[in-house]
């Protein structure tokens, strides 16, 4: 992976799997927001107060996932966030997310985003947010 | 059950198992929340509505929880809902949860609460709210 | 939608809801699962029956959603599910969501999934199951 | 708090929050278990392999908690787990969960759990677990 890319580790919650004994599928696109908040903060800012201050929530547009091995509850979980693209209105995030203890590959996802303001519609990301994840993302 | 309750009926979701194969706990705290909607309902106003044109949350206080016997996958759900007692600014909830084709007990939860306004305090539930609930209850 | 379907209804769940006033992008998942569910059953079999009597899970290899417009606390969910493609191992399910009420799109999503044995490796859907699923997706 | 405890951190997810702005109280329980898993840690076992090897785990048989102040996205929180009773087959942790950077306490809470076999039928915890779990307690 030779993009810049942010770090989150975690293990792997009980309340997190399932029946057939491994971590449901739908949990890894939690895991991903939880990458997303840490690449903002890599990247200079907090998601939380992007989102309090300035009033714009950066809204998921598309998820996609593939599976490639099961993760166990207690696993160590590794994601690896890279930005792919930003734009004023749009921002492309991608995932790698791996064991933390034998970095074996668990999956990767990519999610697309539209920055929208408090009545849910399109609206500019505030140049200074935007400026520290462009940068963010050309330090690569 | 001899007070009047209201009745939730849904099937456990695959996302609500763990891997003990049986429905994680935490989950029942949500079933209880489906039946207070549902007692809402039946009362003649909508939670939804409560919130969004008072302005007025009901905040949980204290929530218990007594597990009998474990649900699982595809099991119907029954929860009876009771609302054990109504001030302007504080209620209590209980709830029987059972299996909706065995009628085995599967749980019995209470949960108290405290009407909140957008700041996150203390309010009085709007008189007409209060009115329907205190007839839900006293027509046991 | 001319391709046949199956189809579940459901409201939204205060636990579904996010800090910004609509449903998580990840319940989608959750809610594609209960479209898968209910699929099973309009086939003629319960996917618990496959699991608890065959041994065989149908794991999940890739997800993905466009998400349209948000849903909110309390809004009636229709999910309509098609079987796009069913081999012995693979298949993929598509999933509509929509508003129950006013018929509004909110997502699109489709899933592509593995059948695999208790040890987590591929294996056959047993035929029974298998030709209730390509029945299915041929009567459309 | 002078009772020996168990100390988890961690921040708050997006998807644990709910359209009234705060932490949904049922994830309240999802920490605890989080406790639970740590205080195990701590007492010198692994509670994956508790389940995994002896096929012995701990279920739930009551739950309660009491909410004091709202948990909000991306707080730091602090569980600290102890160990209020142990015997052979039944346990009760206790939960003090607090805010990590400000020390403001948001919940108190208690379980109670019985050990049960594969089978769901009670079990005596292996005697080297309950013995590890014994002298955590009483170093208090």
């Amino acid at each position: 992976m030779t993009a810049r890319h942010s770090e989150s580790r975690f293990r792997v919650r009980y309340a997190e799997t399932d029946q057939m004994g491994v971590v449901y599928y739908a949990n890894y696109m939690v895991w991903m927001e939880i990458g997303r908040t840490d690449l903002c903060r890599a990247s200079g800012f907090s998601y939380h107060d992007l989102e309090q201050a300035e009033g714009v929530s950066i809204a998921v547009a598309e998820a996609e996932c593939r599976y490639h091995s099961p993760a166990r509850y207690d696993d160590e979980i590794l994601v690896r966030t890279s930005l792919e693209r930003v734009r004023r209105r749009t921002m492309t995030f991608s995932y790698q997310i791996e064991n933390g203890a034998t970095g074996k590959r668990l999956a990767r996802g990519r999610t697309t985003h539209v920055a929208v303001g408090r009545d849910g519609k399109p609206k500019s990301l505030p140049e200074r947010y935007w400026r520290l994840l462009e940068a963010f993302g050309q330090e690569a």
